[in-house]
């Protein structure tokens, strides 16, 4: 492994099932455009509230990826 | 939409499921007695421990709401 | 109840399935050498990343105990 | 003065025309129903955006005011 | 023990005599109108001076209490 | 509205004239190269002095928008 | 250029007019007593309140300023 | 004195008296077992309420110790 | 009262009776050359240990004071 | 100088020699794809460890520049 | 890689050359009676002061190791 | 040694060389005007670019000293 330069991205992910599908939801969309997608972190969890119960789940991450030379 | 003001309350649910529910368990109960729920943010997440496990998730939340005129 | 005093640590557990089982798994494997483990509260959220996904969760918390006079 | 206790409550403001005015019509509100509002701090700046131009300005502060003994 | 929700309220107690007399201030005033007050904890410690001496103790606080399904 | 990701990025927008234009600004600029400007935060308020007086407000924010299965 | 030292002073300005007011003089102030004035950045903004209104605002900066070698 | 190591643990003491007793509680609990003890840090403080009064101040610190070889 | 300037420097007071003692030493160190010390904000407390107990408290506050015009 | 406005992005450098290194790493990296890179500022400071030593720095950083009206 | 738990302990290595070194010195010990050690994280970073020059640099580090089933 | 009190001053040392040269730079100016600097904490490490690479570091410190019945 040498001396590997990462970046890293802020996304929110919405879902109205759960905490980890919200995540899965952000990661998968960045995964269309970005390769080597590598770790995220929790940045933020907020939500939407409709008739008296969570709705949808907003998890802002910060995912890193190894950035390649002809990124 | 016009220039509404909200209120923020600070909530603690507890659940024996999951984070999800502690969530969910607060929000209803604000419900009972505040109008207009309108969106949460998480706070701080924290648990009892009972025999070596997880026993009961303690999640801490605000939970915004537009106050009208009569509140 | 007196005056007791609590020592806290700090783990990071990690599971494929959830953030409530990685928090799970970090406590299950305290509760081996400490006893009287009483409280937990998550400090980070973490996770890696495969194939597009979010592959292990990495929760870390801390746990707190009373700490006895033989410990 | 004496050993006054105080509370304090969390409001949004919002407005489409500034920070300052966000925070007026947040206290405005409050004071409807609060007696002896006595300071402010601001603690989140927020917005949303329409056609390229911050539109609402949502601006959350924290109300301070002295309780009495009837309150 | 089920599972209850809690309220958070946030309350600055002020004392010339100490910072645990500020806290113990706020809570008495608190216990007046909230039933079932069960923690605290201190958000920030400021104070007044007057002739090179602190004066008043100014101790923000957190307040937790059980709500019932009446409040 | 279904499950949206969003992305968020992060610009400093300056002006001489106030923290709001610096605001403004910096979406002005987002939104020539980026669809679906949604909401913005303020996280830091810095400026130039010159003269003894504020010369340049520098207002960093980040910018929030929901991202398309094209972008 | 060449290897400055810069110091950081704290100020809090107040004005009835508007937060870009208060920051401007307390850096009118500071400039009074100190030359080579260079940033400032927002540290916290509250203010007081009369008959439901913002009375005055309070913001507090840090300013920089190069230290030269007979300050 | 030469190029030592410390480690730090976080420990919470509790007491009905005072901060600055559970403090003092904590750090003669940890001395039966470590030796070295240099310094603390308070990091929170919180307690517990009982009929309308703060019951048990509860002060989590960090204390820090030199290692010796043989630790 | 006018649109004062206020000046916030910070102090570590210490003192081996309570934490109160170590913020009223440094107050009453910082009133010896500054005039018009109007209120502080308890910014961190630590202290050193010797035999198992606490010895000195240090107690690190911000002290503001108005700023008049030949200062 | 115009009003201007700078773009921030985020950026882990890594190197076994030192945190600087590794900072002169991620710039090095950002400037094959970015033009005006103008300053950064430190967010977090890790590294990996083998053999009892620390193998390889992994420090991350914003990156801020100017975006000109064709970025 | 099966579902691990780690721990973290906190350090602060201390060394007249560099912050490297002083984070060099802390893992060192740390490697004397840990197994696995993994990452580690800076917390803080501090130092004495002699003769007008940094003496001693103090970096208080997070170190994550693998917990064995015999640990 | 008896109940001293210190003064914090933040300073931003600059230097082309190191993290550890703008620190002592700093401390170095520091030290002109100032009897018995005792001791510092890294507050912030920013830096400026030119020409793909690091070419200044800001290193802001918070420097502590007793000061004495005649400062």
């Amino acid at each position: 492994m040498k001396d590997n330069v990462y970046k890293l991205v802020e996304l929110t992910g919405t879902s109205t099932a759960s905490i980890e599908d919200a995540v899965a939801k952000a990661i998968k969309r960045a995964n269309k455009t970005i390769r080597n997608l590598s770790w995220f972190q929790v940045v933020e969890t907020r939500g939407s509230i409709e008739k008296g119960r969570p709705l949808r789940w907003q998890v802002t991450i910060k995912v890193g990826f190894a950035v390649n030379s002809t990124d």
